[in-house]
Parts: structure tokens; sequence; C-alpha cells
């Protein structure tokens, strides 16, 4: 099975340059699954319904998340809503975390799991991620692939939990930093691993915001508004994994960046 | 002029690596001037004179450093002397910091300033980068080449430098997270930038350090030693910058790692 | 002389807390100066026009600030309007900042100097607050009183701070943990030091804000509304510092708080 | 019963602070139970058999930890002692981490549980405090003391901490800032409460090292050795919590530190 899988989503242009290279994508690629993390979907803060219909729409059938997850209230509903295939990271702690951070779904009979989970090294105190996969990965069906989608900061938490889940799992993708990684490779033979998937939204930005804004804020240390750079380029960010359905190991993993300084996948 | 920048040296597996790989590659690259990250170079944590020959002798012409340049006494000596081409970041507080954050050298009668500068989001308070730079640069001959190692944690500070500069230097390429990114391109014609040059040293580690150490911080949260993962397999991290000697712009910058996985460049 | 210093005030019952005890402190303690730190005066976030100036009617001479300075627009107008006797921290880098971190005012002939510094550990990547006091402190007039109102977080930069300056300024008192410490004293029959003066607002919520949005916070690990407690009962935090006029040292500080359980300044 | 807690105790100098002070201590307050917090014993960093033999003929019952507790290997077996009544934070993750976080204990046939829990705010993603306390009290006795030491650096985390065990326990006194606060009061009549203790070690040194260390590392950012400042003169930092043994509600906390400038208690 090949699950395609697109970095953090920024704002409209984010959604906008999904709608524009999804398709296209998704023609090259052929994946049986499209998961996509829509945590900075609108107005790089949170995501809600329309945000996510309109991510659904351009091609995704999950949407993942991450620490924004929870930026606008009108995302709770959305959590709640137990049709909709949106992910809030696993390991938020207490039993009344609305939404889910796992989902299985059936594509073409086999079994796939995808989990979102977030690191806690320079980010909030969330749940133990490596002991929540501990007790997590058990109790799931043996015969299933598993995908997750590891939202972290650094690169030691990253590199170690896609480590530490060799064998375990058939991918961790990392994301929330924004720039994509070169360093996909599957991990003997069985899970494949890209540190981060990078970010879909303005190429002219930083990490998707306007820039004047994040230089000020660097110049100033007072606080600046952060604001989608919606009239910037296009760019996606997106990696494809290659799962072998019988044993669940990923044979590959292909990072790429679409943006108007590299068009090399769409030649 | 083309220069050549390899990222984050770690133990003496970086440096092993180092020997095996830089003649290859200087064989293919043909840079006028070969530049090193060492910060890690003796059991992960700083240098001292002998890793610093060792690196010089495989092929550097400059090495530079980072947050860990201060982590042996010895080191001091070695920043101290005059004649030795070696960084620390520039931006450390007070007046008698030792050693040099920057170095001029005169590269077939082109001058090449290198400068080594160290973030602050996620990091130590050293002195405001920004301000810094806004300080430094004008002092600078115009006519010369400016190249910087930007030692960094968060890929908004990195990309930030990177734009804030452009225009002002030939290269901004960071450091530290020992993960390379996939994002070098050149901004506005003008500045060459990469986000992390990635790691030299053990391909098996984390980090370069000996994994099952790292993860063992992270499931327990107690200290943990953390070793150079010394028998792991070799990786070369590196990019090459292709500056016009006339106007001092980036034409090109091109992002590459060496590891058992990924031979392409050497074929 | 002595000097009456007034910990954070958070809220409109931070400044009812203000408007009700400080007469009464001001008639035992007859302060010939009176300083307010105000970082919190509006909602908890930054402070306005109409509460500096009710602050001022209350009692205050100077009015001090912190990391908060910078939480509302209409706060910029207010600092640059140099007729006001407001601070923001002294060391956030680049020549524009807004207002002034630092006033010189004459007090029955004698000078007096109130600094605002903010501390960079654990806080954001100011100016160096060591090395910005050893550019400051030579410039300003030898015979003449000064009062530091550091704004830091944790105590081992705060005590190093004190430390450092002894004998260089009159007085160290920290603010910024909105809870008083109880290590008031003299060092060397120099510099007169507090930890932290502590927070002026609802004592029945925590560090003025309400009790239960910020255990929801700690439970949940999601974003919650921080509000002012504005239906707690009243607390002021203060100390005050007796200054010699001849040898510009302390002779003593002594620190207070006035709240429900805790009357016995009142007595 | 009346219970005395020491804090933090940094190196010999801490010890020997203990021994001079804590049996006339005693003799005025009479406890029944003594707490020692111990995580700076053996040169500031962690504790060992030595130290903890010492602290104990000194006069404690129980010695508690912090984030230092595993600072050195030889306090491992320590921990694993189970005749030995020393605590560390109650939250390291896992199932197997050596020693334990509570002790249950008969004082003249009342049960006491001392429990030592660490914060996560500003320090390592421990197991959520909050919730690990939710899972841990309904399976201790109804009818026992509960005297909790959270080890924590924000102040707005212990006093949630405090609010949120009001009824619940007897006390919560905080510990790790090695500065001593000055809001020790009951909750509700039920749990008496203090964000700090403070330190018991040199008062003439930094948070118990030597002062010049510090003040170096904050005016360089570079790497000093911290050493304990066994040169300086001794500080005790303790408080007194007295508890109604037939409704486990404290009745009331006092707080104290005694050291050259404020012999008071000992008059
Ligand atoms: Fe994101
Ligand atoms: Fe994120
Ligand atoms: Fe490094
Ligand atoms: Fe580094
Ligand atoms: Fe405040
Ligand atoms: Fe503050
Ligand atoms: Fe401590
Ligand atoms: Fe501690």
């Amino acid at each position: 099975m090949k699950i395609l899988f697109v970095g953090d989503v920024v704002g409209n242009i984010g959604i906008k340059s999904l709608e524009t290279y999804l398709p296209q994508i998704k023609q090259v690629v052929k994946p049986q699954l499209t998961i996509v993390n829509g945590e900075n979907a609108v107005n790089g803060k949170g995501i809600n319904l329309e945000a996510y219909q309109k991510i659904q729409v351009a091609g995704a059938d999950v949407v993942s998340g991450g620490n924004h997850s929870w930026d606008r209230k009108e995302g709770i509903d959305l959590y709640n809503d137990s049709k909709k295939n949106i992910l809030r990271p696993y390991n938020f702690p207490g039993d009344n975390v609305p939404g889910k951070g796992m989902i299985k779904i059936n594509v073409n009979q086999k079994k796939v799991y995808v989990i979102n989970m977030q690191g806690t090294a320079m980010m909030a105190p969330l749940d133990n991620p490596f002991h929540t996969f501990d007790k997590l990965l058990p109790t799931l069906e043996k015969d299933a692939i598993k995908f997750v989608d590891f939202h972290a900061e650094t690169t030691s938490e990253k590199i170690a939990t896609g480590m530490y889940l060799t064998g375990k799992v058939s991918a961790v993708v990392g994301t929330h930093t924004h720039v994509q990684t070169n360093d996909a490779h599957v991990f003997n033979k069985e899970t494949a691993y890209l540190s981060d998937v990078g970010m879909t939204g303005s190429y002219d930005g930083i990490l998707g915001v306007t820039k004047g804004q994040i230089i000020t804020r660097f110049l100033t240390q007072r606080p600046t508004k952060h604001e989608v750079d919606e009239d910037g380029r296009m760019q996606i960010s997106f990696c494809v994994v290659d799962i072998n359905d019988q044993t669940n190991n990923a044979r590959s993993i292909k990072n790429y960046v679409i943006n108007p300084d590299n068009k090399k996948f769409l030649e």
C-alpha cells in the first residue's frame, strides 16, 4: 500500500496549495491512503469544520494535528464528531480529551491505524510518548499497518521515536518544524522514517507566516502579530511511504517538496 | 568560488568519516575553501588540538563551532592560538571571550569572511544575533564573500536569519540539529541558504550518540551517559555553495549526505 | 530616604487593593518615594493610560514593568509620553524601543535613579542584564540613589544580580513570580535585596488569575483563558527600603504582605 | 502532630548546618516527625549512603528528593534499599524506577504518608503530577496524614497544586528554588501550604553554590564548575506544620530561616 502524507497546511494558501498540487501528485503516486497534517489550517492556528472539509475535498482521507490543534474553540466540536477522520495528538493528559488521537480505517480490506503523537522535548509536558506507545501498540490488531505522525520539536526525540518503534509500526513521519528534512529511509527494512515532512503553504514566508513579523519579533523580542503569508507563492511538502501489505513492513519512503524553485516532481 | 561545508563532526567516527569521504568529495567538487563544523569532535563534546589537526589534515581550511565549543578546557588554548583557523560562535557576551567568531582569509586573492553565529531561540541567551550582524557586517570589506555558519535550534530563527541577511552575505548555512534539511536554495539570487547541513559521524546512532542511551533517557527522564556511537557505520553531511566572485552573490547551493543507504554522490 | 515598592499589580482588583491599602501603608511608612510594578494592571496583561493614572492617584510616583509591558498596543503611547513616570525593562534589544527603562527623579534634592531590568534565564533572550548594568551604571551620577526592579524568573539569576550589584546600587528587588520571598536583607551593609516582592491583587486566585483556569491548564495542557480573579479578596505585597542619603547605602529592607489571613502590618 | 520540614540541604555545609541547628530547633518545636530534602547533599548533586546517614543522625526521619536525586550512581543502591526512609520524586515515568516516591510511617499509632512529587513546568516532562495525585490518593488509607514535598520551579504550578490538593492532603510544601517564600498559610482550614521552604547550606553562596561561579556563568554564558560554597556561613530553612490528628487537617504552618542575619528563632 502506498500512503501519501502531506506536512503542516498553513492558512488558506496552504489549502490552496493542497487543492492545486494534491490532485496532480495523486495521479503520479496513486496512493491508497492520503493523510494531511492540518494543525495550522485556519490562520495558522488550529482547524475548523470548513477547513477540514476543504482539505478532505482536496484529497485527504485523514487529517492529523499537533500542538496547535486546540487553538480555536470551534475545533472541539469537530474533534468530538466521531464520523470525522480528524486526529489530535493522542497523548494529551486526562480521560476526557475531546476527539481521538488514533483512527482505524479499512483500505481495500487492509486495516490501517493512523496515530498522531506529540513529543515532550522543548514542548508541553504531555504524557510520555514512549510509554504511551508501549501501552497502546499491544492493544492494536497485529496484522495491520500502523502509521505514526510524530509531532515534535527536537531531532533527538524524533529519531529516538523512529528507532524505538522500528519493527513495531510501519512508518514514523515527523511534523511541526515546517522544514522538510533529508533523512528519509527505512530502519532495518521495517519502519519508514522521516524527521520532518515540512510545510504546505507560503514559500515566501517563514514557516508559512509573514516574514516581516517573524523577523521583527527576533529583532525586538516584543510581541508581534503572526499572520499567515496569504499572498506568498505556493509550496507543498509531502512524502510517500510504500508498505508491504503482507508483512506491514515499509519498502521505501520518499520525500518531496514542490515550490517555484523546485518543480522536479511535476516533470 | 566553490565552498564546501561539512556539518557537525561527532567523535572519532566523525573524524574517520571525514578522512574517508572528504578527499573523494573534494575530487568531485573541487572547492576552493572547505569549512567543517567541529563542535562535537571529541567524544561529542567540544574539540581539542589533536582533533583540530586531524580535521585539518582531512581537508578542512576552517573549523567552526557551536554551543559545545566550550565543553573542554583544552579547547580554550586552541581558540586563543590566533594562527589556528578555528571559530567559536561570535556572539558570546562580554569583551574577553577566548578565540574568535570570525575569520578573514584569502582564497586566490579573493577575500572570504567566515562567521560563526549562534541562535538564541530555545538556546542560551547570547547577544542577539540579528543586532550583532547589524553591527558587524558594516565593518567588513564590501568586496568580499561572507559565509555564515548559523548554529541554532529552531527553524524559525534560522530562516529568519537567512532572509534577514539576504543581499548582505553570500551564504547562511545552519548547524546544530544534526539532521540535514531539504530546503537548500538561493534567496533572491543573492544568498544561499540551508536550514541545517546535518551530522558527520555514526549513521546508526542518534545524532551521533549511542542510540540506547538516548532512548533510555527519554524513557526514564533520568540522567544517562551520552557516548559517541563509535562503532556505527559512517555518514558525512555536507553542502556545496557556488558563489560568483564578482558579485559575491550565490549561484547555487546543493546539499548531500553519504551513508550506507545513500551512496548517490559517489556514483 | 525611605522607598516603598509594591509588587506586580494584577487587574482591577490589584488597583483596588492599592487604593485600599496604599494610603494606610504610606501613613505608617512615610516613604519619600513609592514605586509600583504595573505590568499586569489591565486584565493581567500590560497597562494603559487609565490604569497608570489610577495607580498614580493611589500613590505611586513611578510605575515599572516587565515581560508583560508590551501586551497591549495602547501601552506604547503611554511609554512614549516622556512626561509619564512609567518604565518598561531597560534591556529590550535594539535602538528604537518605545519608552524608557530608567528614570531619574529628584526627591527633596536627592537624585534617585529607578532602573527596570529583565532577566534572561528561562525568559526571552533580551540583552544580557549583567553587561547592560556594566555599561549603564558608570554613566550615572555617582552621588545618587540607584533602585533596581529586577524582573526575572529564577532565584539564581536574581541573587546573582543582587550580589553583582552590591556596592554599585542601593537596592535590587525582584518581581515577576508573584510570590513574595522571605530573604530580605542588606548585602555587605550596602545593597538591599529581596528575591521577589510578590503580587498585589486577588488573594484567592493563582498569581492573580482565576484559579480554576490555571488548574485546568495544568490538568489538560490545552489552552485556557487566563482571566484576572476580579472577585477575590484583596492582597498587597510590598517592601520598604531605608537608604542613607549620604552614602547611598541601604540601612534596611523589610517585606510585608497584607491579606485576609495576614493583617499584622495594619495592627 | 507537628511535622518539621527542612529545605534542600546543599553539600557538607548543609549537613553541618543541619547538625548545628536541627537539635536546637527540635527542642523548641518538639516535632513528632522530621523530613529533610536531601537532593543536593553531596557536592550539590544527589545523595549517597554516607550523607543519608549523617542527615538521619542529625535528626531526620525521612529524606526526600528532587530533580537532582539521580545525579550520582551510588544513590541508586540507597533508593533500592527498602529499609531506608528515602524518597525520590514519585512521578518519574516507567515501571522500574529505583526506590520509592512515597513512604508510609507510623508516628505514635498515627499513619503518615510522605509523598515526594515533581512539577513539570519549566522542568523535565515527568508524568503529570495532577493526574498522578488523582490516581494515587484514592489508594491511600483515608484516616492518615498526607504530607507532600512538591519539588517544582514555577510559582503557578506550586500554588495550583496546593489548591488542587486542598482537602485531600494535610500539607503541600514546595522545594527546589532554594529561596524561602513568605506565603505560608492554610487553605480552607484544611491544607497547609508554602511555595518554597528554601535552602540549607551556605548563606554566602548563590543557592548554596560558590557565588563567583554562578555570576561568571551569567556573564559569559559558558560552562563553569558549580561547586558548593563549603566555606560560607551557615543557614537552615524550615517550616513547621501543625496537623489535627483527628481530622488530618492542618491547624497552622510557620516558616523560618536561621542565618547570621536572622537569629530570631533561636532567641
Ligand atoms: Fe505546524
Ligand atoms: Fe506544531
Ligand atoms: Fe553539534
Ligand atoms: Fe550544537
Ligand atoms: Fe507580573
Ligand atoms: Fe512578569
Ligand atoms: Fe535543590
Ligand atoms: Fe531541585
